[in-house]
């Protein structure tokens, strides 16, 4: 943090005192990821001065690192050349997802300023669908042949000469195109250079389709500890490579997916919570809201039924918020331990019984822990009867709530439904009703 | 998944009908990371049979990826020889993690077969405190010295030999051993062999202290997009390397964590849900639900108050499901999205009032639609008056909760406290009592 304060004060101080030369001499040895905490800061015409003022391929992986909002802004300040510059350097996965990003006149402008090489490769990669391993992938990657000696695939590498990410693995095809090996660069690099490719390339390819969700490429990339990943067509085609980097991206993006369902948001794309509109908050938000609000009036129902026991007993009223909360946390946190359980895979839908029998006992545990305790404290202020109405009802409504917290996502599950659907915000609005019913009922039945 | 099954029962067939050899060529060619879910369905002695049958290095990359029950059932199986072929072929930093979790008997035959280098490496390691990035950090390395040339530093790496992850980046170390330079693997292909490291490597290395805590060291993956981070101790002196497999699953971890503290429960150590027993998932829970229980008694004693008020209007205990419901899910949306925020450094404590004053918006627009939709059908339903009471409590609920929901888990950080205690349970029970309040305070003014 108090780093980065400093680089930004120093970068402000040069471009007020005009040391150009120096800034540049500054700039080329920060590392691209640390400029969008730097840019912030800046106004936009000194944004301009010092993205001018950088090296093209320092320009290319800076401009990367930016937010879409100022790319496009930096996109009206420059001129066309500077523009094809910028492009010239960018790999084909970045290009594309910038261009995703634009409006319209502003793709417009890019792709005129792109070489029609690349511009064909980019209207490639705008087909696959979002979130797909084809939207992910980049095309450059290092294509081997079999009979090649590892000399000569040196020296494809060297000609190529591509991103350090995308050279780790190379990839053997055969005169198809057909992905038939991998080859890892510590391979080629400890064994004879007269050795082929054939005698050191492992034939058990870990590869992904086109169409495979980005979820599942993410999880690949964790479970065999990969740093690149070969993306093939239906007809086992080499078509391009998904990078680590990336794979780490979709991770986040997924995770902050899940936690914004855990609480009914829609999930909005990647933008961020400061980016995000009021109004695009408001309407992620209001949907499950509302439909919570009205699920909730059922619960409401329920105590009306109850309107002459609450009369006479009001005093009955007052446990009912502890009775609902604590369904409603025991709900969410078997709700939550499952879904992220079927999310990694941890859990499957067969293991229905097994997870069932644990939150039964696990629920007992707890239940009556919480309904002895409280039983005593109410025993002691209020009186015995309703001491035991209350502890009788806690203890059947924790039960109640982590079997349905645990049972419902899976059903969901098997129902080819998102589980995170049955969420906290919907499981404890399903054990409120459940348990102001019970508790009235034992109460009717107590005090008759 | 099909394709799982059919390994495992390829497997079982091979095993029942004695075919080892055939067993030992299959075996061969799978990915280690698939042993573990093959095993699964193993008895005890077929898993014994299938290990035993793999070569030296195999049974090392397998052994790495079984958790840890499996493992210490297998080295109970093992001889001290066997252990120790075992042992050789394993990387320091997953050898310090598998004795770490073994039990003391266990890790006494494990280190006396373990070699004595090996071994006083392992015990340094497990000095650094847990969840640091000296407990993630591996000692097998490159390092280089800037004199050298690219010739000499490939005939290093080559003697060296280690695994795939560690060696796209080689480190340029000083005669003290001070971390001066790092070199990418691709910059060593592309440059003249006759070159020095000195020319090509890059002196702004991005490097973290054995003490920093591993989630900032996963972090530092995503923001730089490296394949292993360089650790140093407080001289500046090398120490060991991280690499990004152990990065990614920091971020599991830490997501994990983090979705276990949104529903109060209190984070376990890294072990799955079916692994953790029921008692230990009782003890998870059970803390914060007592806490939140007895809080709940706070509303509780607040209808008490209106006792006289709910004997006169039972019907108005209708409408508490659903105020305290909403209340709860705003209040749970709002301290999620600025949690996560928080987590991922995109909101900092400095951006307090930025973000009061967004979901001040936010819930304005929310409450409206809500108490108005509301209103109207309690309107038709009920009685004006009521409707009037309900649509008032519900706008002025959903503004509490919200912005209940973003401050206080930035001031929880500002007090240096997890803001993640702020999470959706504790703001629920709080907005619960201003919501009771509120709407009994309201109907005692409308209706006397």
């Amino acid at each position: 943090m108090e780093e980065n304060e400093e680089m930004i004060e120093k970068v402000i101080s040069l471009i007020t005192e005009k040391k150009l030369n120096e800034l540049k001499e500054y700039l080329i040895h920060l590392n691209s990821a640390d400029f969008p905490s730097i840019f912030e800061k800046l106004t936009d015409e000194q944004m301009v001065i010092v993205f001018r003022i950088l090296p093209k391929d320092k320009a290319g992986e800076v401009f990367v690192e930016l937010d879409s909002d100022d790319q496009e802004l930096l996109i009206t300040y420059l001129t066309d050349r500077e523009i094809k510059n910028v492009m010239d350097e960018l790999y084909m996965d970045d290009a594309t997802d910038i261009i995703d990003e634009m409006p319209s006149d502003v793709v417009e402008r890019i792709l005129k300023n792109t070489r029609a090489t690349d511009r064909k490769i980019i209207n490639e990669l705008l087909k696959y669908p979002d979130d797909t391993a084809g939207s992910l992938m980049t095309t450059e990657y290092v294509s081997l042949r079999k009979n090649m000696t590892v000399d000569e695939a040196f020296a494809e590498i060297k000609k190529k000469g591509l991103r350090k990410e995308t050279i780790y693995n190379s990839y053997v095809v055969d005169s198809k195109g057909k992905l038939i090996g991998v080859v890892d660069i510590k391979d080629m690099l400890t064994t004879d250079r007269k050795n082929t490719i054939e005698e050191i390339m492992d034939t058990n390819v870990v590869k992904v389709n086109t169409l495979l969700d980005q979820e599942e490429v993410s999880k690949m990339f964790d479970k065999y500890d990969l740093v690149a990943l070969p993306v093939v067509d239906k007809d086992e085609l080499l078509v391009g490579i998904i990078t680590i980097d990336d794979a780490f991206d979709v991770m986040q993006e997924e995770n902050l997916e899940d936690f914004q369902k855990m609480v009914a948001i829609n999930s909005t794309n990647d933008s961020t919570y400061m980016k995000t509109s009021v109004f695009v908050h408001a309407k992620n938000r209001i949907f499950w809201l509302l439909f919570l609000m009205l699920s909730a009036t059922i619960t409401g129902a329920i105590t009306n039924h109850f309107e002459a026991t609450i009369a006479t007993m009001p005093v009955l009223v007052a446990f009912m918020p502890m009775l609902m909360d604590t369904g409603g946390n025991c709900g969410s946190q078997s709700s939550t331990l499952v879904i992220r359980g079927l999310a990694t895979d941890e859990i499957s839908t067969r293991d229905i019984l097994k997870v069932f029998w644990k939150e039964t006992r696990v629920s007992v545990v707890i239940g009556l822990v919480l309904a002895l305790l409280n039983g005593a404290r109410i025993w002691l202020t209020y009186s015995p009867k309703i001491a035991i109405v209350v502890s009788l009802s806690i203890f059947f409504v924790v039960i109640l709530a982590n079997v349905l917290g645990c049972v419902l996502p899976i059903a969901a599950k098997k129902l080819k439904l998102d589980p995170a659907i049955m969420a906290a915000p919907l499981i404890s609005t399903i054990v409120d009703s459940c348990s102001v019913f019970l508790f009235f009922n034992l109460a009717r039945l107590f005090f008759g």
